[in-house]
């Protein structure tokens, strides 16, 4: 099923954070809006689309939760415009990034003015629990990343540390769209946990799928090249169980160890190590864990009353492990 | 006076932000706890003093204030956390940048999880106009800081533009430390107008004098090189007005066109400048805006009740203008 297809019951109120977001764009300073308008065109609106969905079993109050909707895309479009300034990325969603177009230090800049656009529309909905919400979960994904610069080029590390990884990067930002939106339609409290635990292991799923799209799918689908994770010297799932098949003369291995090898040959063995991974059964068995995520996020939503809207979040789950893009 | 003289009647609490601080600090994650640490220590501590000294005009509810006065110091503290990693900065507070010790990607994910917890402490102050009003700040800071990257190395700027610049990464934390003391005390709305504006006259002149120590302080008392700015391409008042008196043969002048200059060359132009503003009437000039901008937050405190603590607010402007590092 297509994502446009899914989200057909919150299209309206999604159409609604465009134009907050675009109304977000229209500063009185010409530099900012250029930034701006670059960044926050495109992009899925997973994040907003859960906190309406997730809002829709009890008080669906639309002027609590537009600005939250807004201030989820916002704080994810931050993060990314870090991201690829950390990571000295070139392109994102099939567009050159912010830092190389313009360098580094107005990304860096252009991300806190995001994060504060996003903290201010968490004010706007009125209600402080999101708020505090929205301030701990930027905690948790910056100390999430922060832990990734720690662990890169490291091959001793375990699926455990992986996952918190991932779930501190992705599925913190993924629980607080579905616990926001249980908040705000003052949901009962085990609802609000059964959503937040929703949304905690589709984000584990969904970044458990990006990081064997890395491997599978092509620069075009991607918007960015593929094996980029493997040159920052991250460490995802499909890598570790290419080591664990091949502990000795491994493309990853060489990679990791030594990292004064020239570009050409570096690019060689990302290749090798994408070759790999594509014709074994890795890419299944990375899906057959996402899908044990979504079968959990699943589970989860058996707790809220039966209705269309946890038929649409069921469906999302199926998503997030079918797409292959 | 000494600052600390001056503090003395909010001592006691402003210890309490340090243990405050302190906490912050003790995470469970070695590697951010050690980043924490070496960013979280020293600072004058104006700025949560300031949040104290505005309080006390009306309800001191130290419940509130103690938070927010603990965001203020972590909100200033990320922003220079971030300032350091723009501005490739080795030292700080006479002590290496966490950019140069662990490079710009640490330093970048380190100021946002400093903005996340700040932004958290205002949360906690249960207060959503203060919650709003970081975030407001933020924004004014960020993009005054994308603003000085797109006047970098330009020479036609105006003071207005300098003002403009200064009232936004500097005087508007200023102006949140006074302004959320004011409106947690539950000062009138025109109480709140006139700290405010104590606090955005205080910060342009903190300000306007700090851009004078660049040129007239030395290394050690500044705690960081002398002659930054210049070496930034930032075009601070002092540079402004020795164009202004020699606008032919200038080293400013050479050093902001002639980009491509030998790095020795660069740094006995800077020299060269300092030399010129440090014989010149400039100081002066410099510090009798400061001192103007002063008067002028001086002003602000007539409306509110005459007592100590508003001869303590009092004794601040003196000091900012006083001040030789």
């Amino acid at each position: 099923m297509e994502l446009k297809a899914i989200f057909q019951s919150v299209e309206q109120d999604l159409a609604r954070v465009e134009s907050q977001i675009k109304a977000v764009t229209e500063v009185d300073f010409p530099g900012l809006a250029e930034l701006l308008r670059h960044v926050l065109l495109g992009g899925k609106a997973i994040r907003p689309a859960l906190t309406f969905l997730s809002a829709r079993f009890y008080n669906y109050d639309l002027d609590r939760l537009l600005p939250m909707a807004t201030s989820v895309e916002l704080l994810h479009t931050a993060t990314l415009v870090h991201d690829d300034a950390i990571d000295n990325s070139a392109v994102r969603r099939g567009r050159p990034t912010v830092n190389s177009l313009w360098g580094e230090a107005r990304a860096v800049l252009l991300g806190d003015y995001l994060f504060a656009r996003a903290g201010e529309f968490a004010a706007m909905t009125g209600d402080l629990r999101v708020v505090r919400l929205f301030a701990q979960t930027l905690q948790i994904i910056s100390s999430g990343e922060l832990k990734q610069t720690f662990d890169a080029f490291n091959l001793e590390q375990t699926r455990q540390r992986y996952l918190e990884r991932i779930a501190s990067k992705t599925a913190a930002l993924f629980s607080m769209s579905t616990e926001s939106g249980a908040v705000l339609s003052r949901a009962p409290e085990e609802s609000v946990q059964a959503l937040k635990e929703y949304g905690t292991n589709l984000g584990i799923a969904f970044q458990v799928v990006d990081d064997v799209l890395d491997f599978t799918s092509t620069e075009k689908e991607l918007g960015k090249p593929v094996g980029s994770d493997l040159a920052q010297g991250t460490l995802t799932l499909p890598a570790m169980l290419l080591l664990e098949q091949y502990p000795e003369d491994n493309p990853v291995k060489e990679l990791f160890t030594n990292r004064d090898m020239a570009e050409a040959a570096r690019q060689a063995r990302i290749k090798e190590a994408i070759g790999m991974v594509s014709e074994s059964s890795i890419v299944e068995e990375c899906y057959r864990v996402a899908s044990d995520y979504c079968d959990q996020a699943r589970r989860k939503l058996e707790l809220l009353p039966a209705s269309p809207v946890r038929k649409t979040l069921v469906e999302i789950a199926d998503f997030v492990v079918s797409r292959r893009s």
